[in-house]
């Protein structure tokens, strides 16, 4: 591994050297593989390194572990954070503020990191999100469903979380785009490869309103089983997959059983019985793993009832006590029509007023504030203030 | 009530008389009321009359008895009973032969007597039967979806029922006429009134192949409401109800609740959710009432299911004690290529042959036996004697 060596650097303080530590072995290891991710949180990321460059296999209960010390040591870890800082991608480490909290749903099969490449902050776009996913092979009518309903989910605030691909994916993303709302795109590969290169002018246009998201380090080229990895970070990442069109065996159904896995809310759209590419969705609810969404509103409401659960405290994005403190002071949209301004806000509640400001942001993509002209906040009248309706 | 009176009449015995009372009761009364069924098997058909004709009104619970009463002191029986010879149509009452013994399972609402021209059995058809419905203002798709399932099934012995409607009805029984299948056709007025006029061709090939059925009496208009109550019939008759398009309130819907209310298999045809007649079947499997219907496969999975329930021999159209004597003489289809002829079934089983036919026939629409060549009979080998698979 081509990095300074600590003693070398004096910048380096034990938290940026586990933050690179933890850097490597994700642009080594296997997306999802079990293992390596515990095993980091049970010693730390620079103990993990040592002991796959050592071969210390009895330590190492990682499958290939071998493999992955091997491409460890050649690891030019310098060019990779070159590289992200010359494009412009950054890597978010779990607990990062940008860190979504939600993917430590998947477990043992966690990501270790994500590269980020684009102007949205992957934590706060996931709060209220929706994966639409389906065919690439997919008809018009399903492109044109993918484009619509994610037109206008992402006017209502809502990110729309696709894979970038032919057909359904790219559908999704530019009715996400076409209506100026926000779209994450999730990639098998490095964001700076992001596949299928004739889809570089929608990358390019994502980056700029979205964010491409990836496990796979910068420079990774696409390899067809980090297209199954890949999908189930979509069905962690949203707060519901939605499957457009889909032959009977085709990763959106892996997508959609990843999510369903999850407990997170799936729904299919229906087409003809004669169309192949609305087999897999049919499929996915008659065997009861997603529901029939006949409109955008069985989306929305899938979606909505997630933030009317019994308790919405728990779970890594529910209302923090920070956040809490905040909405406490806020009006009730039925008796204020002006609303609250961002300064009174803070001295209300004691917060500084970029934190409150980025608290009532995060509040209003949960649905859970109303913006009341160009700067009053309200907290809508149908809620409590935990959130629960 | 213009009947010659029983004494008049050496013919007439007590059970004529009942009878004859019964069918005047079914001519006046409003189908599917609750009260009139039950009154009469309190009492009888003869006491209700009396009762009716001499405004007995603590007597009789029946919602607007008095209209019941002056309408039978108005109805020409012997007319209608003469107008059913002419043409040739029957009346079937609850115990007869031909009534469909799961007509029962309609409770307080079953009917009293249904009238029926053609030549179909409506019981030995109704044993293996799936109720296709749908909007009369379909689509091509939905036509051809109807069409091709009903020929599909029609050509498996199973039965076809509809109510004779334009669009998805029409499309249902034509589907199964083109395989020479057994349709019927339940209608909201009387037999000889089939509505619409514009069908009177394919009412014609009905009454030649299958049967059209009312609970109306010969000669009655249709009315409006007459088609809801018509639609739980249909409901009532059919092991499965298939609706394959239908707007988002409709009278398709309303068979689907009957026959989900009676615990039968309700399945829909999902559509692109761009199309109005498609709004109804996802509205049924999006709430649960129905299942997605992907193929015909489903459908006849779902018909299929009701023979293989923990205990078949519950119910009126189960298994009997002597089609369990004929089915237990028989090869199985596994083991015998010629399988055992009719005479031979008859002297092993001591049935008379007429009647080890019947039995063979009624189970064969039931699935458990098939024939081979011109005059062999096997059992399927996959079943269980007692229809369990």
């Amino acid at each position: 591994m081509k990095a300074k060596s600590p003693e070398a650097d004096p910048d380096c303080d034990d938290n940026r050297i586990q933050r690179r530590a933890r850097i490597a072995l994700a642009a080594v290891c296997e997306p999802g593989e079990a293992g390596l991710a515990n095993l980091i949180d049970m010693t730390s990321p620079t103990a993990t390194v040592a002991s796959l460059l050592a071969g210390r296999r009895t330590l190492v209960r990682v499958p290939r572990a071998e493999a992955i010390g091997r491409r460890l040591a050649a690891l030019d870890l310098a060019a990779l954070i070159d590289r992200g800082e010359e494009i412009g991608a950054r890597v978010v480490l779990p607990g990062d503020p940008q860190w979504p909290g939600r993917l430590a749903d998947l477990g043992a099969h966690r990501p270790l990191a994500v590269w980020c490449w684009g102007e949205a902050n992957p934590r706060l776009h996931t709060v209220r999100s929706v994966a639409i996913v389906g065919a690439r092979a997919c008809t018009r009518y399903g492109e044109w469903v993918a484009r619509d309903w994610a037109a206008q989910l992402a006017s209502e605030q809502l990110s729309v979380i696709s894979g970038g691909a032919y057909g359904i994916d790219a559908a999704a993303h530019r009715g996400a785009l076409a209506v100026e709302g926000v779209t994450i795109c999730v990639v098998a590969g490095g964001v700076d490869m992001a596949y299928p290169r004739g889809h570089e002018g929608l990358f390019a246009e994502i980056v700029e309103r979205g964010v491409i998201l990836s496990e796979a380090p910068l420079g990774e080229t696409v390899r067809r089983r980090r297209f199954l990895t890949r999908n189930r970070l979509i069905a962690a990442l949203a707060n519901a997959t939605c499957v457009v069109e889909a032959a009977r065996r085709s990763g959106s159904a892996r997508t959609a059983s990843s999510a369903a896995e999850m407990n997170r809310p799936v729904l299919a759209v229906p087409g003809p019985v004669t169309s192949e590419t609305s087999q897999g969705t049919h499929r996915l609810i008659h065997d009861g793993i997603a529901t029939l969404a006949a409109d955008v509103n069985d989306v929305r409401t899938a979606i909505d009832g997630m933030f009317v659960s019994p308790d919405p405290a728990d779970g890594p994005d529910a209302v923090s006590a920070s956040m809490r403190e905040v909405l406490d002071v806020l009006p009730s949209s039925q008796t204020s029509s002006a609303g609250l301004r961002l300064e009174d806000v803070a001295v209300r509640s004691g917060a500084l007023a970029p934190i409150a400001l980025e608290q009532l942001e995060c509040a209003e993509r949960m649905g859970l504030v109303e913006r009341r002209g160009t700067d009053g906040w309200v907290f809508r009248a149908t809620l409590q203030r935990d959130g629960r309706v």
